[in-house]
């Protein structure tokens, strides 16, 4: 039987799952692909410490370039994470002519333009699967499951720790940092949550996820982030009173003007099966041309479920790495002479709907004044709510739900709704989106 | 650029739908793959009145064997239906070296092993994205995505039709008959529903996808299969007071015994994503040892979503097709050596937990009756309804929610339950899975 042998950078999480299940389901990988995978080279910190891989039948070391340079390996994984060093080795893993397989979101969303252009230029392949939405096969199906079709927009729940907290926020009435404290405290967001509910993450995996839809280079740099720190339970619950769920979602979508590329809170309605994926579970939403739409959903992160998808990319790359370019699937799932340079939009191009929520002073021709507003912008009102003030209150909170509207628009409206004597403080707004 | 020629037969709803995708989108195609694909010969019964194919480049014909005969045709795509003349027709085109794209669930499981068998031979690709789920890329995520793990069951549904009439049952109080007539009216349902009702077209497909997940040969005759032509009204509402929805779902389930291939109605945690899948639509649940849950939506019938799997796999066999056997995903997923003859289970040893619902006269001790029944044979009781009588009536309905047991000792159980004088007519019986 075939042998193909593995150089492993990172043992940990990621790393460590990764070669349990190469062991564990080693019988059952040669059973599908008729060759055996062999980890035969790893590089980590600390790495004399690890219980996994057994010496007498794979280096070890602490030192990267040792796996990357070693001429016996055919594939390397990087499992690393970040874009400094991480990019080093992926970079001389492919002068050197291996393939590359890795799990780093960051290091594709950033530089995945200069090492695809290297891959292509060495004949390598470079599988990535495991960056976006951890064990489901979402770059698989989008690249190769739905090559028939144009695909219109993709709209994903890809960070877990962010869907956890809202999840929490609706489920227990519970407050944002409340929340995220103990999520920090379950291991499943960072010390430093920024990354996460600040939605860079989800920008990362948004970034390659439009790539893959729409044929167009990496362009992180354009990606609209806005997180969920600001979400309040008021928003959650008027929401929910809606017919309507909270999710940070990551948006690509093909207008007639470019790409929309933006990851933000958003209302979707409850019946959506997408509105229904909650806690740390992870779902993406394709809109195409000839299927429809269609979901993938399972856990976005974890040892396991990211293994799966890395060792998914093993059993491809050790497939496709005997055969010719034509014959393999193209790295961004366009050929590379066929990259689209149709333009990302600002976010004041954006169109979508909106949940706003001000608080008026309860006084005759306040709805007057701002429907007016409205109407001058061209924007219509689908919802109101307007509940009677509390006692001892001289303001009441009045929440809107509108048409689909240019960001440009909203904005030039909500600016003239707060120069109004009647309305107090800011407006809140949340991007709202049927998804249907 | 490279050209892949295409030979097509029949050109009915979904060859129709095939057509029309590929002249479409052949721009994002050809983007995609850098060959293009193109029809050059097409059979289908009256193709004279066809509209979609240019006379001037693709031959018309109303014999299949004229294009499975000719030499230019490099992949035949068999969309007939049926199982005579698509079975001759298939295995002539890979007689005659060509690769061959179908979406005919009952051809693959009743005569995939034989096909198979033939095309290994001639060292040609057979593909059939189409015959399971439609739309949904499952075989690719089952066969490719999956690939690293060891798979523990897969619970889809897979019928359209039955859906729509559970989903309109639960949602619209309706009557199983009355939802039935409608579905025949909108054309979902035929006008002979057997096979969609009866559970045979999701039996097809769920011979397919256990033979994928497993890696053992197609055994459709070893499928249980019971439809959901008896379920009440009744059983709809208990089923929700209880905290569940009644789906119509395929099982395919590797046990420490064997292999369980069923077909039936199920009762499914109403939190669960896949209880919420509505209408028409299809999901595909599969669980895993490394990944855990994932789960798979989209729309399982209709023109260009099964189109749009038909044209995914003309994609993969292009880009295959210049390959060797070892470059090639395996047609069951597995080599075919590995191919393992784990016997598939008779239904008296499946484990499932039940719903059961029963008439018992309202007097003293009933309960404690069935109760003892149910200890001798060590079955469980996790829940219980029972309503006071109506006015005028002296029997109640009693609801039972078991927990897991062996279909055989439910059976001794139920046999001795409807000997007991206070209990009335037939105890009804609905399997119950957690799918957790």
């Amino acid at each position: 039987m075939k042998s193909v042998k593995i150089g492993l950078l990172g043992l940990g999480t990621v790393g460590g799952g990764t070669a349990t299940v190469l062991l564990r389901n080693r019988d059952e990988i040669s059973r599908r692909i008729g060759c055996s995978l062999e980890v035969v080279h790893a590089a980590a910190h600390g790495i004399g410490q690890q219980t996994i891989l057994d010496p007498a039948k794979c280096k070890l070391t602490e030192d990267g370039f040792e796996v990357v340079n070693n001429p016996e390996v055919d594939i390397v994984v990087e499992l690393i994470g970040g874009y400094t060093i991480a990019r080093e080795l992926v970079l001389k893993a492919i002068e050197n002519g291996k393939h590359v397989v890795t799990a780093n979101k960051a290091l594709i969303a950033l530089h995945g333009n200069e090492i695809f252009k290297a891959a292509n230029k060495q004949g390598v392949i470079v599988a990535y699967e495991a960056a976006v939405a951890g064990g489901i096969p979402i770059i698989k199906a989008v690249r190769e499951g739905l090559a028939a079709n144009r695909i219109e927009w993709i709209a994903g729940i890809i960070n877990g720790t962010g869907n956890f907290i809202l999840t929490e926020m609706k489920e227990k009435s519970r407050d944002f940092s409340d929340v995220l404290k103990e999520a920090q405290e379950l291991g499943y967001a960072e010390a430093d949550p920024t990354f996460d509910v600040e939605g860079i993450d989800a920008a990362h995996k948004l970034t390659i996820l439009a790539s893959l839809a729409f044929g167009i280079d990496l362009q992180f740099e354009k990606t609209f982030t806005e997180g969920i720190s600001k979400i309040t339970q008021e928003d959650v619950t008027y929401a929910e009173e809606l017919g309507y769920r909270i999710k940070h979602l990551g948006i690509a979508r093909k207008t007639a003007k470019g790409i929309e590329m933006r990851v933000h809170p958003t209302l979707i309605p409850e019946k959506r099966l997408i509105a229904n994926v909650n806690g740390v579970m992870n779902a993406v939403l394709v809109k195409a041309d000839a299927v429809g739409p269609t979901l993938y959903y399972g856990a976005g992160a974890g040892a396991e479920p990211t293994a799966s998808a890395v060792v998914a990319d093993l059993v491809d790359v050790a497939r496709a790495m005997d055969t010719d370019k034509q014959s393999r699937v193209a790295l961004l799932g366009f050929q590379p002479e066929s990259i689209s340079d149709i333009p990302v939009l600002d976010h004041d191009e954006f169109e979508t709907a909106y949940y706003l929520r001000m608080l008026a002073d309860d006084r005759p021709g306040v709805l007057a004044d701002i429907t007016r507003i409205f109407a001058d912008q061209e924007i219509s009102i689908e919802a109101v709510i307007q509940k009677e003030p509390q006692e001892n209150q001289t303001c009441v909170p009045l929440i809107l739900l509108t048409s689909v509207v240019v960001e440009k628009n909203m904005n030039a409206a909500i600016k003239q709704i707060e120069s109004l004597d009647v309305i107090k403080g800011q407006v809140t707004r949340i991007r709202m989106e049927h998804l249907g």
